[in-house]
Formats: C-alpha cells, sequence, structure tokens
C-alpha cells in the first residue's frame, strides 16, 4: 500500500485525487492547496466517496505530511524555480515526489545547477523526485526514445501532436490563445502569458535519450498562431474567423549528424489529430496514434501509475529516463 | 566502454557483432559459436573490418570470458532450460547477460522454479541477466505496457503484428512452414518443428506489466497455416496456390477483469502489414506502426542498445519490466 498526498487541487490535481482514491494499493491520505477559497474544505467537496482519513483541505503541508506519506502528487506549477522550495519540504521530510511541473521532465535544461542542489539533497535522504506528465513526459519525448531502441542507426526524430482543444477543458483554451485577435496572441505570446510549456525539455529529454545533451537554450522554439477560417464554438465563446483558435509550437534541435523536430498544435475545432512518432535513418519508423492521446486523462495517469515505480527507483532528481515502463496499475473501475 | 562478446554466430548473432563493432562505446572482444565449421575461423570472415582484438572464433567460453568481458550477447537458443547451464557460466564470471532467447523474455512462464533459481545465483554474483528482442521483448508487449501508462482503466490490450516474410532470412521463412503442405504443416506444428516462439512469454509478459500473474501454461495459444491463393515467390522457392505461405499464431488469455488477445501472422507476400496496439477501455487508444518493425534489425537493435542499460539495473534475472528505456545508443554510421 502506498500512501499518497496531492498537492494542488487545480483539475488535474482533483482528478488525481479522485483517481488515487478508487485504484488497489494507493490509499489518498491529504490533499493540499493555497488556495483560502479551497482550505478547510472537506475532501468530499471534490471526492465523492472521500476515502476516510483524507480530511480536510489544508495549506499546511507539514502537518499532512506527519502522516506518515510515502509519495506526494504535485500538481501546482510549470517552473522549477517555483516548485524548488515544495521540493525541500518534501525531500526533508523523506517523501517521494511525482509531479506533472512541465520544467522538471529535463530540469537541467534550463536550470541546470538547482537540479543538480535538488538532485543531491534528495538522493542524501533517499527520495526519488520525478517530474511526469503526457507532454512533456510521453508522448513528444519518452515514446519516441522507447521506439529508437529497435533501430541501431537513426538521423532525425520527428514527433507531431495535433490536439482538438475544444475537447479541453477551459483553462486550456485560454492558455493556447483561443478567441483572441492576432495581435494580442503575439504580445502575449512574446510575454509568455500564452502558449505550452515544456517543449524544449521534451527535445532536451529526447535528445538525452539518444545520447545527446543540448547546452540550456539551444533548442530553436517558436510559437503561432493557428488562424481560424470558420466560425468555432469555444469553451470561451464563438471562435471568429481572422481570430486565434489556437497554437502551434514548434522546437528544433540540429546536432552534429542528428535532427530533432516537435511539431505541437493545440486548437479548437483541429482536424487530421494524431500522435506521430517518425524516426529517419536506414530503417526508418512511422507510428501513429490515432485522434492523439486526450491530454487531461493521460496527464493524470502518467502521474498516478507512477506512485507504486518512484519507490522503486535510485533516490534523486529523477526523470523519465530512469523509469521502467510504468504500466496502467488500475485495472478496476472507480468506486461510483 | 563496455567490453562485449557474442555467443551464438547465427545471422542474428553475426549482425550483432558487426554492430557492436562500429558502435561508440562498444568494444567487441570476442566471438563463441560450438559449430566445427565455424570455429578457429577468423573474426575478419565475419566482421570486415574485424576490430583488432576480436580474434578467432573460439568453442571455448572461459578462453574468451579471460579477457574482462563486461556483457555477453547470447543467441544460442530459444529455449530457457537450454540456455542455463551457458548462463551459469557467465554468472560465474559475474559477466552480464543480455539474450534474444524468446523464453527468457518472462521466464516464469513455462520454467518458474529454474528462473528463480538463476535469478538468485545472478544476484548472488551481481549480474543482470536479461532476455529482450523484437518479438517476444518490444512490439507485442512491452510497447503495449508504455503505452498503457497513460490510462488509468482498460478492459483489454489486443496486439496485431503482420509480417511480410519475403523480406525476412531464409530461416524465418522455414520456420514458418512456406512451402509446406497444410497437411505437413499440421504434423510439424504439432511436433513444435515448426511455428514462433514467445507468444505465451509476451503475454505474461505484458499482463505482468498491468499487475497480472498468468499461471503456466494458461494462454491460449493456436496456430494455423497461412494458405496460398496466389503463386508466391519465396528465398525456398515458389508457393503453390493451396499450399503454406506462413503462419498465424494467436494468444489469448482472459482474467477478471481484463482480455489479452495477441495476433500474429508471419507469411510471404503478406498485405496490409504492421504492428497495432488497441487499448480498449473509458480512453481507447490505437497506436499503428506502418509495415511493420522489420523483425531481423529490430531484434539486433533490441540486444545491442541494452548493452550500456543491463549493467545498471538491480542484479539478478531481469525483463523489459525492468529497463528504462533504452533508446538507440549508436547514431553513427558503420565503419565501412
Amino acid at each position: 500500500m502506498h500512501r499518497v498526498i496531492i498537492v494542488g487541487l487545480g483539475p488535474i490535481g482533483i482528478s488525481c485525487a479522485r483517481t488515487v482514491a478508487c485504484t488497489r494499493n494507493l490509499e489518498l491520505a491529504g490533499l493540499v492547496d493555497t488556495d483560502p477559497q479551497k482550505q478547510g474544505r472537506p475532501a468530499s467537496d471534490f471526492i465523492e466517496p472521500a476515502p476516510p482519513g483524507t480530511g480536510h483541505v489544508t495549506s499546511n503541508l507539514n502537518a499532512v505530511l506527519d502522516r506518515d506519506i510515502d509519495v506526494a502528487v504535485v500538481t501546482t506549477t510549470s517552473s522549477f524555480t517555483d516548485i524548488c522550495p515544495l521540493l525541500r519540504q518534501l525531500i526533508e521530510q523523506k517523501v517521494h515526489v511525482v509531479s506533472s511541473c512541465e520544467q522538471m521532465a529535463w530540469p537541467w535544461y534550463r536550470h541546470s545547477a538547482e537540479a543538480d542542489k535538488i538532485d543531491a539533497e534528495a538522493a542524501d535522504t533517499g527520495c526519488a523526485i520525478l517530474g511526469t506528465g503526457v507532454n512533456p513526459g510521453f508522448v513528444m519525448d519518452t515514446l519516441a526514445v522507447t521506439l529508437s531502441s529497435v533501430v541501431t542507426q537513426l538521423t532525425a526524430v520527428r514527433c507531431v501532436r495535433r490536439v482538438d482543444a475544444a475537447l479541453r477543458r477551459k483553462p486550456l483554451q485560454k492558455k493556447i490563445g483561443a478567441t483572441m485577435s492576432v495581435q494580442n496572441f503575439s504580445a502575449w505570446a512574446d510575454t509568455k502569458r500564452i502558449g505550452h510549456q515544456g517543449l524544449g525539455e521534451s527535445v532536451a529529454l529526447l535528445a538525452a535519450g539518444l545520447g545527446r545533451t543540448i547546452p540550456p537554450g539551444c533548442v530553436h522554439e517558436t510559437l503561432e498562431p493557428v488562424v481560424a477560417t470558420r466560425p468555432i464554438k469555444s469553451a470561451l465563446g464563438m471562435i471568429s474567423p481572422g481570430t486565434v483558435a489556437g497554437m502551434r509550437n514548434r522546437g528544433i534541435w540540429h546536432g552534429d549528424d542528428l535532427t530533432i523536430e516537435l511539431d505541437l498544435t493545440l486548437s479548437v475545432g483541429l482536424d487530421d489529430t494524431r500522435d506521430q512518432v517518425l524516426i529517419e535513418g536506414p530503417v526508418p519508423l512511422d507510428l501513429l496514434i490515432s485522434n492523439a492521446i486526450p491530454g487531461d486523462s493521460a496527464t493524470v495517469a502518467s502521474l498516478v501509475n507512477q506512485i507504486p515505480k518512484v519507490r522503486t527507483v535510485t533516490p534523486g532528481l529523477r526523470t523519465m529516463l530512469d523509469m521502467p515502463p510504468a504500466g496502467c496499475v488500475e485495472g478496476r473501475p472507480p468506486l461510483r
């Protein structure tokens, strides 16, 4: 049995809590969030039925850590710098971590020195700290590394992900600029208020899985709007032709003998949705996942399925390149 | 640098030797085969140019093991019982093993007690012993487990592999019954002289990756001929309509709440070739690899890419469920 807390009760955190609550061998032992609107509310406000012992939502992490916790699922931020104080609290209490923090997919890409420090601190107390998710963490990086294990030479890896954001939650539609003018999109993109997080990390993780090290900042990233050519319904209202339906984010790296190219489009009303991994070389491979893996449920699954695994790997700051295949650990329907 | 020997110089072993010889950080340090036709021949008969220090082919494993070997790639047999004496010699000399032995993909499926013994012996001396390959080892098992990590519930996993054996080596065409009469196919199938090895192991490995244990012999396996409906050229001569072009091997297991179904067709002149992994459940997933992964080169890659990894995992009898994603370790063209 693994005793688990959830830190961060946004949509992904709440969904993780619900999944943990009905997964065999996992025990939901606490909910943590700093939002005053959520503090003090009973677990049953979020999970129905709430497992006994989950208690109330609290902002006091240390109070929850008194409950003999094995693993914390952390879904609070995309930024490695922002998550570090929390990681240190958890490391100090010898609690393993699985997090959706996008920059943790390959923390050395933007925060090499700090990542080394966290790695050493976690190793010291015997915790494993893992960043994962579907993107970054699986479909544009780990899956490509896994596929590459059946070739002995390659010249390029190209991943394409095309997701219809109409099927995703409202905050995601906002994050990709849906309903904005093209002009506003550009201004917001420049100040990082919209866009996908973690594409550079995916490139760096994929490169590392192929034995290459990408120096910080050396992935060429672009972000463009996808402009609607017809009226499209969205959770934020109608998208008019000529305004923004979503975003296309590309990350490219050219090494001496290897090119990595990731091409991610998240847009409301998108067609030809898919995940694709193309390996170029003497034995080319073309892997296709029809309709693209649904992002929200897959992020939750990626986190929950790693809970038992993160306790088995060498302590330190870990990535998906350290993890044996997790597999779906549940296999039974939710309690209700 | 990893010092490597190849034990078993069939087509796969020779191809492994050639790949090791031109892969960075790998050093080919010896060739072993018991075939009197091969013994004493210089490495350059098989690898051109042969790396200095590879020496001559020998049947004397212990003589080669004096050369401070890190990893042995073993491609001698499909049978776990047959490979055990060799594994014990290697374990005694503290040499890690990567093998294409099909029954080693999940040795507990047919040889549970012996597998436990080898596991304990390897753990004792600090060796990791791994069975891998493309099938079993990747496309109908490990890849499916990996994909399942992005769902939290599933009711069935179905894998389809359809390979055109016209593109494969002659021994493989023989192994699948090409050019035989249907009557002979059945007789030979009954006495296990033809057919694919390892489908039961794939089912058991996949089940284990989903937290299920399949008791020995509990996979329902079938083997049928694929009958030619037109004349087909093969490496063994023309296949006449009404005679056998290849084989279809299925493995099915029904658990309480999970079905696993593997459907493998290897046939000369086959169309609609592909690898497919279907996950059924609340979030269905459909993964397709066009044209099917080429079996021979992928088996070689699966073995060679694990050489650096097998030295990093916990000692004992290991499976692909213990291995982080290997990735393509080479990335540069062969020496010539």
